[in-house]
């Protein structure tokens, strides 16, 4: 095992060594005019000064934690909380200083060709991508080497299996507040900028006139790209520590080991197909962008698939594997391999379908916009609503069939190979705020107009790969969190039948999370509660903050009308501190809600009718979460997606085009989607996760502390 | 028995006499001018053709049903079908009528004096408000007495509750199709005839230029009256069957009689108790209308508590009662009703603190309209989802009480309490379209301007009694819900405790509904899903029907120019011809979605994972319909007031008020509001219950046939 695993360290190695020669290149390139590098020199510092203030307010409550977890649970469950906050931080980070850099070279590069511009913002994005994907699997299995084949624990003793859960809970907390932060601040900019720029003063977006513009450049570092990478980082994270954990309750005892290493080797194979599928994103013939984003993808697909099936033999070898009351061979879990893939594949295809521009559901969005602002919202919400059935179609299909494959690891293995993909899927995401990023300076810097006609195609793009791989966040968030649900009634379970060891669950039995039971009803019912309170909690701070941009803006405007006609220029450090100030204030408590939700359920239950109801009401608000979470999120990402590409789909000449009446009511629906799919819909996915990743840890410290 | 449930009859029978002689009262009243009575004419018109070819429609899927009822359960129960769903159009017929005929005298009232004006309006409210609950509770009662008392059957045989399982789907199925059609007519008059006249042609609302101002006002009758009507007839009537269906199963054979007659007496005496309470509605020293409405419902509520507590010694005694495992006493059951009303009215409170412009949530709305039709729509989704968490408490704390009192039959008696109150409560509710009918007749017909304000002070109301009593509605409907799902699995224990008479369900063993079944959980995200698809069909079904009218006006204007003039008259029977049509077609589909999703659930998973996995696959679809359709109708009925009510904060003066920016984008988000509250949020209610009651009949069906 020590060996195997080393080989996982190694490989997951390679995606730092990618990182690092790619971001060579990528600095090596032509930064452009002085114009153009003092907006990026902007952007990047106001990118790094909310940054820093967020992580300083994050920090605060991590340090508590970090206290609480050590006196609770000891040091070395509290270290792995440690890692995974400062990786989860650390993705974030390397993520804006890449994007930030990457955004001048772009619109450079772009004054070559369509295909340089590509590959800049490309490989930029794939830098985040792959440090992403290989930092999460190597704070995972460095951590877990230390622990076992260093410090000689038992893969499966309680400290190991709390400092993965611990490693899982840092990732997720600060994956929330970036989250949720980052999206504040950008669309926050963004639906402020837009309302008094582009409407009120009927200047274009980007404006260098328009004091909320370096802000919103800002936004889509801090939030597209360092809140998403901190997000895909806590799914991948997590998704691996769930699935250990269950491997370790489930597999006995001369398996385990094998369990355990098998999601961390699928992670580690891909982290190299995903530096294969990289090198696939070329500009075709036929210049189509997204044609090379996929090419890419699929390549890493097939490579992965490929790879995947002698892997498995070479972990399981050809006998039957018995774990967790399944009997399965190494080929069912290679297919659950497949289902994973499959799901990944469907979801895709699915989420360009409902936000694509050349399909029914965002035609009749713009076609609604030629009868007013009014029917524009009702038709996008309708889309919005409609979009997520066939997503949860798909989640259904894809656990059913994995679980008839080989049980609940079955479901484990599907979606870590769903997320071992993570690498490349970032990517392709990460770009989309590098090359909106670059059309802002190209505006901003009065770069000719052709310019700025190739950083809109490759924006264009990026609209869809970033609605694209929010759809993949969810479907494997909602995935990651059903196997965190399992790893809590086997936990749980566990934990019940050896009371005599953990004196705490003495007396609960078995637990059967019942619908017939009351308390599990009412804890669904409180779990649904959650998603749908925290997203409107976030849509109200958005609105807020996109509130005071405007009556700011409306401010400088009127102090110095010289703003106007170029004479003088505006204060864009002042919306740049305003967003700042608003997005940490807005996030604490809604990022909170999570976390102390599970405890006020399982102690306020446990008070009323004892432990046992505690423990199912407590399981059951997890499952309520997933389970309406799922659906807030998917509607609230798919709904804002399509009303943006109405928006660029009028924009393209159809319904009157730009100025019309059709496109101010699409306007009108983009705002509306804006934190839709940007702050409040994504935020949902670690929202989901960290309840149940709260869950586990309640467990470990009432066995540990009982 | 036999005895008592003959008083219930009588006491039941009270609420047509009282209609009878209040309907004779208003009729008595003097209608008006010609050019009033004219208009009033046209309305009916429109609303008796549109709800022929509604009922015509239905009654196609109605007698397939019924023959299938009779194939497969024989011919009492396909009666119990029948009954119910006669009288549930009974109940949205009657309404209409009395609605349409009411508008006109309102209006006349309203010259004479404000408190006449009211008078009028709730008195017609009430009419439908009594009928409603009186024909539920007398549909239930009657059929009950024919088949035990007079059939002789035993009260617990499976015809007996077979029958009343019957008469709860015929309710039902009518009721989504009224509801929906009615909602999709409505909205799709409001939203198409507002835009092209308010926001286009700049005339104000009812201007009786605007072609598509007669439909309007059909749409209220047809949508607020009729679809409401037969909306909280089939709560009611669902919720007697589901508590006498538990109280079948649950009780040991002495006390059986007693368990299944105890809601229908809760029934009886509330009748008496809301007609008293409906002679306590006047106008106050202090003009408060609103006052005037909350001093009938507490009224009816304290008078209800007061009989409540000897009715239930009367019934049971003072002995110990022994039903499903749980014991009580009489008093429990008491408390039980106490917390069915508190419930009502702290669901009450909580909706008026959400949807009334005195409080911050419409006013925070209001705010967000001065920086555009974004922000609005922005702030306004923030609200609609804030606002279904603290309901969402309310019903836990709710459910914990009740069943800690008395078990899953405490459960089931407080939301019948809460039920009993529906007479007055669809009397506050009906009083809307009233009002805002006759303001429409007001303004067509020309009266001064201070008759507008009469009945625009009683619309007013009217807007937050509608909010109110349509929270109440999904309150009471995901309660009753919950009791139908009780009843499924306590029937489903039953059938499988005894398979040698029930040979269809010989191995399916006892079912525990484990959340760690994945089917289960899979169960449950489909269930969930359902909610959403069926809401986002339902508003893209009212903007497809809006953009039909305002097609259709934009082409009388522009084909009459002498409309806009006032030489030309509109073509009105266009307008209301388009919506009947549209809404006739949109409605069928999604009304079958519920129908028809138990039924693959079941023989999809069956087909799959056996039997037993396709009961919990169904149960927990019902659970996930009832968790989601929760939240999605409560977002969606409060969202929408909210909206409606910062339009009109800013009418008030707010903000700039009538025809500054701020009003324009309160308007958006009143229109985006009007399909949320009116058409797809209420049609959740039957949605939800529709597929528990189609589990519940789908294993009569497989006990009768196997």
């Amino acid at each position: 095992m020590t060996f195997s695993l080393l080989l996982v360290i190694v490989l997951g190695a390679l995606s730092i060594a990618y990182g690092v020669v790619t971001a060579r290149q990528v600095m090596a390139l032509d930064a452009g005019s002085t114009r153009m590098q003092e907006i990026s020199q902007a952007v990047q510092e106001g990118a790094s000064a909310y940054l820093r203030r967020q992580y300083t307010t994050i920090g605060i409550v991590g340090v508590v934690l970090f206290v609480l977890i050590v006196l609770t649970l000891g040091f070395p469950v509290a270290i792995g909380f440690l890692i995974g906050a400062v990786l989860s931080g650390a993705a974030g980070f390397i993520g804006m200083n890449v994007s930030v850099r990457a955004n001048v070279r772009t619109a450079q590069a772009s004054t070559q060709s369509l295909a340089a511009g590509l590959d800049v913002a490309f490989k930029s994005g794939a830098i985040t991508g792959l440090l992403v994907a290989g930092l999460a699997l190597l704070g995972v299995a460095v951590y877990f080497f230390i622990l076992v084949g260093i410090a000689g624990l038992a893969p499966n003793s309680r400290t190991v299996i709390d400092a993965l859960v611990a490693l899982g809970f840092g990732a997720s907390l600060i994956s929330i507040f970036a989250r949720l932060g980052g999206g504040i601040f950008t669309k926050g900019a963004d639906v402020g900028g837009d309302m008094v720029g582009k409407v009120e003063a009927g200047i274009p977006e980007d404006d260098p006139r328009n004091p909320a513009t370096i802000a919103d450049n800002v936004g889509d570092n801090v939030g597209d790209c360092a809140g998403m990478a901190a997000d895909l980082f806590e799914t991948y994270a997590v998704t691996m520590v769930a699935t250990m954990v269950l491997a370790a309750i489930a597999f006995p005892a001369d398996m385990l080991h094998l369990g355990m290493l098998y999601p961390l080797a699928i992670g580690a194979v891909c982290v190299v197909t995903s530096i294969a599928g990289t090198y696939f994103v070329k500009l075709p013939a036929n210049n189509s962008i997204m044609g090379a984003m996929y090419r890419g993808f699929i390549v890493t697909g097939v490579l992965s698939l490929i790879v995947l099936l002698p892997l498995t033999y070479l972990v399981f070898g050809s006998g039957t594997i018995t774990a967790g009351g399944a009997s399965f061979s190494a080929f069912s879990l290679f297919l659950c391999g497949v289902v994973g893939l499959a799901v990944t594949g469907l979801i895709i295809v699915v989420t360009e379908y409902y936000t694509g521009t050349d399909y029914r559901p965002v035609q009749a969005i713009a076609e609604s916009s030629v009868t007013g602002h009014g029917t524009n919202v009702i038709r996008g919400l309708a889309v919005s609503m409609e979009s997520t059935a066939v997503p949860a179609l798909i989640i259904i299909a894809g656990v059913l069939c994995s679980y008839n494959l080989a049980g609940l690891y079955g479901i484990a293995i599907a979606v870590t190979t769903m997320l071992a993909l993570a690498g490349v899927v970032v990517a392709l995401d990460a770009f989309g705020p590098v090359t909106d990023n670059a059309g802002g300076i190209a505006e901003m810097a009065g770069l000719p107009k052709e310019i700025r006609v190739t950083t809109d195609a490759l924006d264009a793009v990026g609209n869809t790969t970033k609605a694209v791989t929010k759809g993949y966040a969810i479907g494997s968030a909602g995935l990651g969190a059903l196997v965190l649900f399992a790893a809590y009634t086997q936990d749980l379970t566990y934990f019940a039948a050896n009371a005599t060891t953990f004196p705490y669950f003495q007396g609960v039995g078995t637990l059967t999370f019942s619908l017939s039971s009351p308390y599990v009803v009412m804890g669904l019912l409180f779990g649904g509660a959650l998603p749908f309170l925290f997203g409107g909690m976030a849509m109200t701070a958005v609105g807020r903050a996109a509130m005071s941009v405007v009556e700011e803006v409306r401010k400088q405007f009127r102090e110095k009308p010289g703003i106007m006609e170029g004479r003088d220029r505006p204060d864009y450090g002042r919306a740049v501190d305003i967003l700042t100030k608003a997005a940490i204030r807005e996030m604490i408590i809604p990022s909170l809600l999570p976390v102390l939700s599970p405890l006020v359920v399982y102690f306020g239950v446990a008070a009323i009718a004892g432990k046992a109801a505690g423990f199912e009401a407590l399981g059951a608000m997890l499952i309520g979460v997933i389970v309406t979470g799922f659906f807030v999120a998917v509607s609230m990402t798919t709904g804002g997606g399509a009303w943006d590409n109405a928006k660029k789909y009028i924009e393209e000449g159809h319904h009157g085009g730009k100025g019309s009446e059709a496109h101010k009511a699409a306007v009108t629906g983009d705002t509306v989607g804006d934190p839709y799919k940007d702050t409040a819909g994504p935020a949902v996915n670690p929202m989901i996760k960290i309840t149940n990743i709260v869950a586990l840890l309640l467990l470990a410290m009432l066995a540990h502390g009982g």
